[in-house]
């Protein structure tokens, strides 16, 4: 093997020559390659000789006295060049006493370029300086970041802006790793302190010493969830469902009796519905109410384990009162399920004669509040205790009811209740603000990997990290946007009900798994911080989990939506013999909609158009439900009931409502963008929208792509804008979480 | 209004009319049917006045009068037949004393189907019996569920077992609520009891007192999955990392020295690799080792803050010697990352003097870990204490290497720890099999709703129930296969390094999602008992969640497999201009593969075909390969480094990474089938590959119908498909999850 310094005109190619040896093979193709141009620079081949053999690579021993000569000569030169490989070896062979003709210099950099690709380590890798550290760039806001805020407040941004003030300071704080027993009590005070501040009592009429303002009262529970969902919990089960069942099921009498010490939380109560048998499926609940006129009285009973009342908060350890629903007997005949009021506790703190009460123990999360169960054995309570706005017992047990059917009256009941899904809705787009928010300023400051010699790369500045994020970020404006215009609906009495009821459940299924899937993709995004207490995931994660189950299991709402579509199909074509109408109306449709020219159309324009993103979002809901009709029809018609036809098209079922969902929400964030305070916050909103969009399509592309709405080619089209719509919303990123308006103390410590 | 019961022929009407009017309406086309079959039953119009107005509905009380008619009436009965409304009306009828005749029952029957669709409520909800109760379908395995469990274990089926037997009796009990000072003092008291089983040294070599056995010791953390991932943590942190290294990266002095105390868990030790600000980028770590003559010492250090060392396991409390990445220096040149041993404590517990360990506080989950931070301020150590397998450095400070690439040395430093990312791959499959049986045991016995009069039906015969968990089933069973294959690989000398490095990093990302995405979908198919800790979402939750993090962030990992993929294809393709060769090939193997007869087939026997299976699934991996190499040619050709180029391309990356695991995934469970101990055992691993392959197919189906392998059609066969085979394996799907062999203790106990 020859020795290479025998000839310093060799000194140019020694970077070069290193590096295509570093990882133990050379190809043929490599070795001539590197004869051809060492022939360029006028050298013949022997200096190479023993290098250029791809079967006896020269030994370790040699190339680490290769490297270090490499080394040696550059740490000579002031501060070596090495932007290229050629820079490098041109500087170290002029510290060698060699200063490199023109031809000699073509020649090592034609060898550089022709090894390029082959080549892994560069210039940087030989010279192991540090990295160079580099500023954080600054980041200029495009948008009036405090008009953003006041635009997603809406008409409540005064409550939202009291209570962030309020759980941004003392003593609101998370506690860290604490015991159940002691986080309850915490909860409990943090409780009377937003009870102290009128917050509990916001949604209880004015002459009950409340603040006439329902919208209000799911505003203030929605800001909550930025800080501890225990609290959340809590506040929602006293005022929302405990309060709430007093005064919507509820008359005067009740009102009057109980409505101020509730909202004051002097009165601590529970909300129990769920049995252990019998959660989602409440109609079918096996608590009893059984009237008996000698005494005036009703009886509460639990016959077996699984009628017990189940995973009702404030039960364990707070809770005096309860509603308690149950199936109401009267002169031997039963009338379905009502709730009625029955103490559970003294005002010692003991619990009530024949009455039972469990603890549901250690959970995943919320572990502040003090679920339990409860059984009754043969309870009594007095007649009045029925909360009878929608039917009345009399002193004889006659019973009477401004809705005769059982189905309709017990539906009727549960949509005076919507609020708690309106409210848990919300709750769970405020969690995916704070996960976001916290992964987003992180993101924008940690730094991992780079190119050789260059600074370390931000982690926002992956394109991969970006579209972990921006589409979950877009997707929360749109949310948040439909869920406010949802609030203000629920809070005016003007409003139809049930268009209320059902896009409350649809929401509030989207809303929550939106809720999981974000705090998971950022506490990922967050990678091992992510794991730690203090950065808040850990809280939101746990707490954050039950959205999806309480106030309705998603999977059983999405069916209530999708019933609710076809019953509003079903009075929009009269009967069944409606849908051959139907099919002539969707064909005349399917022209305009599945038109090859629109299908075809791929244009930004074209793509960024909230018209054809209403469309085409909203073409998908509605021939779901259209197909779903169908073949509910179909099963109807080969003799299955109602029951079982639904059951069979379930997968359909939970697709169109999702579709119908989404499609509404596009529809909410588009009308809050013709309201837009201001062109650069239109602006922002317009690349929100855009991206919830076409995300959403994306998703669905498949669907899209077997129906004829998509090409192939406009189906590239619109995940390359994704992609890119992820890398124009990044440099705004910051801002748009800094106008959630999140106080300091309930972000994550690593985004403080 | 006219008074129903002067005419006793109106009887038979009674449940069809009242039903009719429940929901507050009747429609002009509904009250007109009602019309001609009461005339058809040779009744006039006159005893119907005042019930047939839309306009003007009966009042309420009526309607309930109606219905305590019908109830009456049915209470006469000794089993009122309410199949039908018209079986229930005719009884009533005789009841009341009158006996229709058949054209009044035909009359009776005629309006009942008319009205069908739009009568919600049956005949069972007029006569609110309790439903009736149903013993639950007996389970009988279609298959040797005992033999199941013996071929999934494969060759280390006796570890495994031994394993189970060992954590399924005491002491090894989940503790429910504990303190994490508790906690940690638990899972090292468990840690002793594996190690004085042997398990702890299963991997160390015979000669210094282990098992020799590093199959048996990944099959033995797989197993301890099972039950608790603390526990699993510290068993891999001390024997796998901390042994592993010092075994791995050590020499024959470094074994003799602490291989037997460390596999006795007399030295705990700590693997300090990660630091604050390099976790995934291990390469840029900044604790420095400079070697020093004089003393014959390296001086460890930790030169700022974010250099320290950082979510160290074992380091808050209990270890004593660490494996300590830092960048070696000796005589003023850097050599890069090398692993030296390093006493943090002494055998009494003191922190060594210049170490300075935190304590990282409590976590989102793995809360029996003592995680720590450590600092070393100039810390001496002797020379022997470099790990120097693949380095030395002499008395005079020479250093010498067999790999002369400062790259190339640290990747095959990293490769030789490859078991961590093996095991913790197969760690999560355990978990999900956890979740999974939990889940499925729970939906075979929970019943939830139900037809009108019949029992409610069980949870996992909804289609939408199946489909959370059955194609979840399906991939555990592939994951599980494809990890043990892995395993065997691994464990096997004469097998190829490399390979198996990039099966190890994409199967561990791909299995860790698969993990946190099953345990979330079990857990909400569990509803509110999912949330309560003692059926272990909880700890699954939190514990498993850092899989995705640690042994390599998934996300970094993929595109190791993606880089891996590359230069995979340039090695077979030559340099770049290879790939105008490789276009002409794919252009050949896609006429094949997208011939339109295949692209259209959509029979059941073809879309069960492995075959099928196969290419498809191998097609997209090459096809996303092939164009991703496309991409990052044309940038590098553009003058972008290589690092930029892959950057720009990372969505396209990880795409062709999960794309390759995938396709990877179905071979290994293509080859088990050929394997097949019995036909039964075959035929249930058919349905699963099928059910595995088709999802897999139909979530990518977007890509597959923009590229022309799939017609519209065929994806929608396979949609379908989908849907059936879920139905398919049901019934089975207790004896598959039961062939798991987990231990009762370690399921929920909703599931035991």
């Amino acid at each position: 093997m020859a020795d290479l310094d025998r000839d310093p005109r060799l000194l140019p190619f020694y970077p070069l020559l290193y590096l295509a040896w570093a990882d133990g093979e050379l190809s043929e193709r490599e070795a001539d390659l590197i004869r051809q141009h060492v022939e360029a620079a006028g050298l013949g081949p022997e200096p190479l000789e023993g290098w250029l053999d791809p079967e006896r690579p020269p030994s370790p021993a040699k190339l680490l006295g290769l490297l270090s000569s490499v080394r040696r000569l550059a740490s000579e030169l002031d501060r070596p060049d090495h932007e290229t490989l050629t820079d490098l070896g041109v500087g170290i062979a002029r510290a060698g006493g060699h200063d490199p003709d023109d031809a000699e210099r073509a020649a090592v950099a034609g060898l550089e370029a022709a090894l390029a690709v082959d080549v892994g380590e560069g210039a940087a890798a030989m010279l192991p300086e540090e990295r160079p550290v580099a500023e954080l760039p600054e980041i200029r806001p495009a948008f009036d970041v405090d008009g953003m805020t006041v635009w997603l407040d809406g008409d409540k941004h005064e409550i939202r802006a009291r209570v962030r003030a309020l759980i941004g300071s003392p003593p609101f704080e998370s506690p860290g790793e604490i015991a159940s027993s002691d986080y309850r009590e915490l909860v409990l005070d943090w409780c009377r302190r937003l009870a102290d501040e009128g917050l509990g009592a916001l949604a209880t009429p004015e002459e009950f010493g409340g603040g006439g303002d329902p919208g209000g009262f799911v505003a203030a529970f929605e800001t909550l969830a930025l800080f501890d969902i225990s609290l959340l919990t809590k506040f929602g089960v006293q005022f929302g469902l405990f309060g709430g069942s007093v005064l919507q099921l509820g008359t005067r009498r009740h009102h009057e009796r109980y409505l101020r010490t509730i909202g004051s939380l002097d009165l601590p109560g529970c909300f129990a519905m769920s049995e252990s048998g019998h959660g989602s499926n409440v109609a079918d609940i096996r608590t009893t109410a059984t009237f008996d006129p000698a005494t005036d009285e009703f009886e509460i009973h639990t016959p077996r384990v699984r009628a017990r009342k189940d995973w009702i908060g404030n039960a364990a350890a707070h809770g005096r009162l309860a509603t308690v629903f149950a199936q109401l007997k009267t002169n031997a005949e039963q009338h379905g399920v009502h709730a009625f009021l029955v103490p559970i506790r003294g005002a010692n703190g003991t619990v009530a004669q024949g009455v039972r009460i469990e603890d549901c123990g250690y959970k995943l999360g919320l572990n502040g509040i003090d679920n339990g169960r409860i059984s009754f054995d043969r309870v009594r309570i007095p007649r009045e205790n029925l909360l009878d706005r929608f039917a009345t017992v009399d002193a004889d047990g006659a019973y009477s009811s401004p809705i005769a059917s059982q189905g309709k009256r017990f539906f009727t009941m549960l949509g005076t209740l919507v609020g708690g899904r309106v409210a848990v809705g919300s709750a769970a787009v405020s969690a995916s603000q704070v996960a976001l928010a916290t992964a987003i300023r992180y993101g924008a400051r940690r730094r991992q990997f780079g190119a050789p010699g260059e600074p370390e790369r931000i982690l926002l500045d992956y394109p991969s990290h970006q579209r972990r994020l921006m589409p979950r970020l877009a997707r929360t404006y749109a949310l948040q946007f439909a869920m406010h215009d949802l609030q203000r609906r629920y809070a005016d009495p003007d409003e139809e009900r049930r268009p209320i009821e059902a896009d409350a459940a649809g929401l509030k299924a989207v809303a929550t798994w939106h809720a999981t899937d974000t705090i998971q993709a950022a506490r990922e995004a967050c990678g091992g911080q992510g794991y730690l207490a203090g950065n808040r995931f850990a809280a939101l994660k746990a707490d954050s989990d039950v959205f999806t189950t309480y106030e309705g299991d998603n999977t059983v709402l999405l069916q209530l939506v999708a019933k609710d579509l076809l019953t509003g199909f079903r009075r929009e074509f009269g009967d069944v013999s409606g849908l051959a109408r139907l099919f002539v109306d969707r064909a005349r449709v399917a022209v305009t909609e599945r038109n090859p020219i629109i299908t075809r159309r791929s244009s930004e324009e074209h793509l960024r158009d909230p018209d054809f993103h209403g469309a085409i979002l909203a073409a998908r809901a509605e021939e779901l439900v259209l197909s779903l009709a169908r073949r509910v029809k179909s099963r109807v018609d080969d003799g299955k009931d109602g029951f079982e036809a639904l059951v069979d098209c379930q997968i359909h079922a939970l697709a169109a409502a999702r579709a119908h969902v989404e499609s509404h929400v596009l529809d909410r964030i588009v009308a809050a963008e013709h309201g837009a305070p201001s062109s650069s916050l239109a602006e922002m909103l317009e690349r929100l929208r855009s991206l919830y969009a076409l995300r959403t399509i994306e998703t669905a592309r498949g669907w899209y792509l077997e129906q004829g709405y998509l090409d192939a080619p406009k189906s590239k089209a619109i995940r390359d804008l994704v992609i890119r719509l992820c890398a124009e919303i990044r440099p705004q990123a910051v801002p748009l979480v800094d106008a959630f308006a999140i106080p300091e103390s309930c972000l994550g410590e690593i985004a403080r």
